[in-house]
């Protein structure tokens, strides 16, 4: 082999931008292309980062009470008197993972997501139980979330209640585009939404506590509730299960550590903490509201609706009230769009999912993992008929088995590196870890039948799954290994134009063929002897001295001749390189394709399969000779 | 140009039927190819050709007395006795018809669709709209014969009533497969379900009018019937428009004089009074027997089975009535699956029609058509709901069409050849075309806004796209067109091989380039510049001498600086055709694909409308090599 190998790198054409990029419906919604060069990275202040990374967790405040009084509800009216007690099982419980998740924050400035957690410590099994975990749980996200979302809209507008799925998937179109854009985790964005939410919800809280307690306002009779089950342990532990849904999101911050200013771990850590403090207000807030002033859940109104009409009437406020839950319902199922492609492509880096995932597209974003969140969500919103009730059964187990997988991996942390207080550490992590892990069973056993069932089926099948891809990636690059590989130099080249007929579009094709090779054969598939009979004469004068060769077809199949004839060549010419050339047509529309025969796209998929045999289409432009 | 060119036939190979074709889905639905020199024809008797082309014709007794009473019924129990008199008008015009057709049968031997009559006889314009015509005719043909079909079942098992649209696409899917498989129009299919329903029906009529007559069977008094609309010329009109689809099918056997035992002009049209009289018989002794029973049309149950139920009452007779009709009009749908394939690849044969449709397939019969048919008769039943009632009103304009077209055909015939007794035989079809054209506009009028309008639009749709697909076609003739053609030898040939790394599969695709040319350039675009160090490095060790060009892209896209390349490289030099050699990966499993990027698609769709560039892939076999 010759030393000196020419290598030479082309940046740019001489001219450049020659190729003026056509109207496109892709261009219009998405935008042009981003050079990977403006890829860039922002600090953002603890305030900035607060509303940022809480819309998750805070937004299940609008769900979170609602469903712990419809699991009460079942008990009848002397079981609605337990809200308050469930709310505060949760809130204690949100205080134990907040603080468990602190210590991710110092341990992992780098970003501790549950599957590099577990990952890192427990193994590549469990990593991927938390990986398939998170995934299912960002698709839930979003269809939740926008459910919700689209609730307290309709809870305003009663007449649109009846459109709820569809407006449901046009936010979830809406939210794909703009991140398939490159919507950025802007401050400017993301802060007034989040305050506003906290503020009017807050508000809506303080104003109602201050009626009910100060000035007595007197407050409904408590309607009759129907009694459909004896209250008892296991409809309690179903409220609580149901209420744990308020801790969705909770885990945002210790996954964007590097996004914070410095000190990164420090501020991060301030802002978990602000962050559980604001949710724990707003939850316990508005169960106790919503337990002072008798709030039965209905179908058509949420219960966060019927507080904010209890106390602010119909007036201003009260509209103000549900478009701050919208809003912050939207930035929520935003999230996701960030975190569910971010985390599949490193899955896919790692080889557990397709490659497609980890490849930035035009915006410079994981457009394939956006679009296929965006897909599946609109699926669940279309199956559930975008019922809020409806899709929580299948939320909370996937989050609290990350949580479970991800502290358990802190516990392994903190015995392996042995730091100083280490101990203390451990003890807070696995205390973190064994109440989420108890939690999760919990809801999976209490919210079984209602469809947690389709999660605890769904997560092994996708660790099953991801090591299937793995296995494959694995066995392809050994397939395509160079160790012992001896190129083995064909013992020469022939080249076969199929033709139909002596036209034009044949004529071009033969004259590529004799470009390719000086062995050139031309072969027609003879279905009706008389258009043979029409080749044969024409052939003697524009058949370039090319030998024909004359297939019978007793079928009429174009294809098993030409394989038969391959096979038969191949037989009598080993080891010879053979080239298939196709004259084809390319029409103007596409609809006059279904004018021709697609004799060639079949011939190319069979020949696909037939080893030694190369096709090259030599295509004559119809209309554009 | 060398005078000698050798031309060489292969019939077969040496070891021929090497290629096991593996078990699919479609041989066993559709059965093993059959050889071209299989095709047969055969010639039948009389009495056979009566059963095999009368079925459509007779079946229409099955709704035409129906839909007469249903329009009727709008004028109240009044109204009701109108029914006779409207049905014997019915009758009056079926003697026209028929005396009109044996003409035809005498002048056109081989065999005279309308089609062809009023093309050969009128020109193409009127051709292609009796063609259009008798199009829209087969397909409604099987929508409605199936759907009638379908309720002479669910009257006898009304549970089935609402599984009415699956036993209707049940059916349209099992004869469609029968035909595909090539059932011939075989006397022995044909002829017991034909004299079957010939012989129970007419056994009801005759026992039906002997009890009411002469036994004086004592007959209920007339149901009250609410009065609609006022009994006026335009409700007589509607019921006798219903009540003309009786004539439906009665050209069946003027197209197939060919298929008779000679004298075949002759023995046709002695068929064909055969099979007016015994239709005739059938409609007006089933509309007799109706009238005098008081039957009015309900919704779950046809009017022949009411006629059945009260004569036979419960028993076998009964149930025996039902079969009969169930399975003639059964066979009158499967007559369009002959009709409408013939037809279509006459249509395409003269260009006016996608050439796929003139193709015989595995089986000798054109499947294409047949396939076609099948999908638009389950779209119509769909549609439609299964509900004969429905799709009547579009049903009898196109039949009365074509009969119009095709006798104003037989005048000019006569006119133009003057045969002895031409006047006479002028005036017959004269008076024939003018009939049915006066009970075409009525039809089209009366049950317009019902749905004839959809057939009324169609009809010139279709024509117009006849004649776009031929001008398409004679457009492409000219373009392939060898006149002025002057071949010119491109001034060489380069190859282009597109690398991602350096791999098995890629160094098979530089061993193929190097056998095409010895001008071969490896082009590799960067999207990652640590994957072009590896290249690098390992092209010095593999590249086998050949050059290697790296290409940067700014966007990511691996597409656009190709094409800039190839421009760039056209430009500098002009009239060298360029081969690009693409590695391409074979997954065995069809899912595997989904593992890899489409990149190698993107790229031959990108390539296709570039001209002087040539695509070839060089698959890799994954779990092959």
């Amino acid at each position: 082999m010759p030393k000196y190998v020419p290598i030479k790198v082309i940046d740019r054409f001489r001219k450049s931008g020659r190729r003026e990029e056509s109207f496109s419906l892709k261009r219009l919604l998405v935008g042009d292309p981003l050079a990977t060069s403006q890829a860039a990275h922002q600090r953002i202040s603890k305030t900035v980062a607060l509303a940022v990374f809480s819309s998750d967790a805070l937004s299940s405040v609008a769900y979170a009470t609602e469903e712990i009084l419809l699991a009460l509800s079942l008990g009848g009216t002397a079981a609605m008197a337990y809200g308050l007690p469930v709310a505060a099982c949760v809130t204690v419980l949100l205080c134990i993972v907040a603080i468990s998740y602190r210590q991710t924050i110092h341990a992992y400035p780098s970003g501790g997501g549950a599957y590099i957690v577990a990952k890192e410590n427990l193994g590549q099994g469990p990593g991927l139980v938390a990986g398939a975990a998170l995934l299912v749980d960002y698709v839930l996200t979003v269809a939740v979330s926008i459910a919700a979302g689209v609730a307290a809209i309709t809870s305003a507008f009663p007449a649109l209640y009846s459109h709820r799925v569809l407006l449901g998937v046009a936010m979830v179109f809406f939210i794909t585009v703009a991140n398939l854009r490159g919507i950025r985790e802007s401050g400017a964005l993301f802060a007034p939404p989040t305050y506003f939410f906290v503020f009017s919800l807050g508000t809506l809280i303080l104003v109602g506590l201050f009626r009910t307690e100060v000035l007595g306002m007197s407050t409904p009779a408590p309607p009759p509730v129907e009694t459909v089950e004896s209250l008892g342990i296991l409809l309690l532990l179903r409220a609580f299960a149901s209420g744990c849904t308020a801790l969705t999101g909770v885990e945002a911050i210790s996954n964007a550590v590097p996004a914070f200013r410095e000190p990164e771990s420090k501020n991060a850590a301030a802002t978990l903490a602000w962050m559980a403090g604001i949710l724990g207000f707003l939850f316990m807030g508005s169960t106790l509201l919503a337990h002072r002033l008798h709030i039965v859940p209905k179908t058509e109104e949420t219960v966060l609706s019927q507080l904010a009409h209890s106390i602010f009437g119909t007036g201003i406020l009260y509209y103000l009230v549900q478009v701050a839950t919208a809003l912050i319902l939207i930035l929520a199922a935003n999230t996701s769009f960030a975190d569910f492609p971010r985390l599949s492509s490193l899955l896919a880096r790692d080889g557990f999912l397709p490659r497609q995932l980890a490849v930035r597209g035009d915006r410079l974003v994981f457009s394939n993992g956006i679009f296929v969140l965006g897909l599946l969500a609109i699926f669940l919103l279309a199956i559930f008929r975008g019922e809020t009730h409806a899709i929580i059964p299948l939320y909370a187990v996937g989050v609290f088995l990350s949580f479970t997988l991800s502290q358990l991996g802190m516990v392994r942390h903190w015995y392996d590196n042995q730091e100083p207080g280490w101990q203390i550490r451990m003890i807070v992590n696995l205390t973190g870890g064994l109440t989420t892990g108890v939690v999760m069973v919990v809801i999976a056993g209490s919210k079984f039948v209602h469809g947690a069932w389709v999660v605890v089926v769904l997560i092994p099948v996708l660790v099953v799954g991801f090591k299937g891809i793995k296995n494959h990636y694995a066995f392809v690059a050994k397939e395509l290994s160079l160790e012992g590989y001896r190129p083995k130099a064909p013992a020469g080249h022939a080249v076969v134009v199929l033709i139909s007929g002596v036209h034009r579009g044949v004529l071009e094709a033969l004259q590529y063929a004799r470009a390719l090779s000086p062995n050139v054969t031309a072969v027609s598939v003879e279905i009706d002897p008389q258009a043979t009979e029409r080749i044969r004469e024409r052939w003697k004068e524009w058949g370039m001295g090319i030998p024909l060769t004359v297939l019978k077809s007793s079928y009429r199949s174009v294809v098993k001749p030409l394989l038969d004839y391959l096979d038969d060549f191949q037989e009598r010419n080993p080891n010879m390189v053979v080239t298939v050339v196709l004259p084809e047509f390319i029409a103007s529309r596409w609809w006059h394709h279904l004018l021709h025969n697609q004799t060639a796209f079949l011939i190319k998929g069979a020949l696909l399969f037939h080893p030694g045999v190369f096709v090259t289409s030599v295509p004559h432009h119809l209309g554009k000779a």
